[in-house]
């Protein structure tokens, strides 16, 4: 059966372990019904991840922001709304709103939006891949484009070359997805266990960018540069950089930048 | 509505981002649905953590195993089955049964089983509480005592005073849960991530039991010792002891056992 719709709507429940200390859903964990909500968006209209392996392409996330007025709270039923925005040869822009979904909501609420970026490349070559080639360029059936998102659109992320080395890790076993590559989630957890607990009781995270540069793999370390903004103390930008486990050059593998509020402009928190 | 089945099911995904290099979902993920499976189950039956909170008492996870034919792969659905297998005046006894739930299934296939003991206890006292003087004794309406659970019964980790220290790691913000507490799917996920990821191509987890033993918190070192089995390779112990932020002494907080076995003797990985 052929779907039509061009929104995809994907119900999720904010899972009490997926929770933080203040009962609000991390970030991380949002970022993965993102993500699971544009895989089962494109696997419904025929570009799924799936079949494109199976013709020897995939999709790459590229960027990834999301912005938030609220966070889905403990036990609160939340739905995915996602939409291809616009697609390009070699790139998609894919939007995301996140509304509240309990029975009795009469009318939902938006809890916030995502906008991220993905390239189609041939997994073989490694190089991009004409994305109108695949099913005679079905894709562009569902794009979607008078569904408002509000966020501002994805910009680069210009840092200075002074950030401040502030952690390295190793990578672990959790840390590896189902490509052998490092997992995209896994990045975010790891920018924002930089700080520390105490940050997130007295301030509260309202967006979060990450553009992903380059893989890293099992035995990468990762090296996190922290770089302050003089103008605003909310708001930061960190660079990940691989060391390869056979040594060699460190490498920029993701840039990311978060911009905090504190409760009084923001959301309440409990 | 009152609810009459005894035995809760829950139906879930193996969501791509929760799967590992071998596209089977990861333990902790797992233990995950198992915890959130235990919650619903309570929560529909009247003795869930919101009405206990509200009476000043909450369920306390004192251990937890589980063990595996096979793991669910990327994209399966697969449901967990929840009942109480026994109650005394402090403890139950919830088991759990893994199965197959796609919908073209004529059979479901049972993937595996879990076992798990919870204390009640007063959150002002933090002493056990009796479970019989809840709603009237309610829980002992949802004993189910027939339905087979073939793993072995629970029983006490032992473990030698030598056990080898293989890693410390500093607990931070995605460790903490709702609680304040350290989550106890990071404990078993800090337990997994000590092997490395070669060790997990050639063997396959079987079992995993852990004990939780005493609470730890944000800033708490985590320490992870390690005992082998001088008559199975495959079999280990883990301690887990904390050292606090304010200093003063190691503490044991987990004791896990891991029994592992060969895909050869256990299931295919892809």
């Amino acid at each position: 059966m052929e779907i039509i719709d061009k929104i995809g709507k994907y119900d999720n429940l904010a899972e009490p372990f997926h929770c933080d200390f203040s009962h609000r859903l991390f970030m991380g964990n949002l970022g993965n019904h993102l993500l699971n909500a544009a895989d089962f968006h494109s696997r419904d209209r025929g570009f799924g991840m799936d079949y494109l392996n199976s013709i020897n392409k995939t999709w790459v996330l590229s960027r990834l922001a999301i912005e938030m007025d609220e966070m889905p709270m403990q036990y609160e039923n939340f739905c995915v709304e996602t939409w291809i925005e616009s697609a390009m040869r070699y790139f998609t822009n894919r939007s995301f709103r996140i509304v509240s979904s309990s029975d009795n909501d009469t009318r939902p609420k938006t809890y916030g939006y995502g906008r991220s970026i993905w390239a189609m490349i041939d997994t073989e070559t490694r190089q991009p891949s004409n994305i109108f080639d695949v099913n005679d360029g079905t894709i562009m059936k569902y794009v979607e484009n008078e569904k408002e998102n509000p966020m501002e659109k994805l910009s680069r992320v210009k840092m200075a070359d002074d950030a401040e080395l502030v952690r390295t890790i190793e990578t672990l076993y959790h840390d590896v997805d189902i490509n052998g590559h490092i997992n995209s989630v896994k990045y975010i957890e790891h920018v924002l266990d930089l700080f520390p607990l105490e940050w997130y009781r007295e301030n509260t995270l309202k967006r979060f960018d990450i553009a992903y540069v380059a893989e890293s793999y099992y035995g990468d370390r990762l090296n996190f540069y922290r770089e302050t903004d003089a103008e605003d103390a909310l708001a930061f930008k960190i660079r990940i950089t691989k060391t390869p486990s056979r040594g060699g050059e460190e490498v920029e593998v993701c840039r990311s930048k978060l911009k905090f509020v504190q409760p009084i402009n923001g959301f309440q928190k409990i």
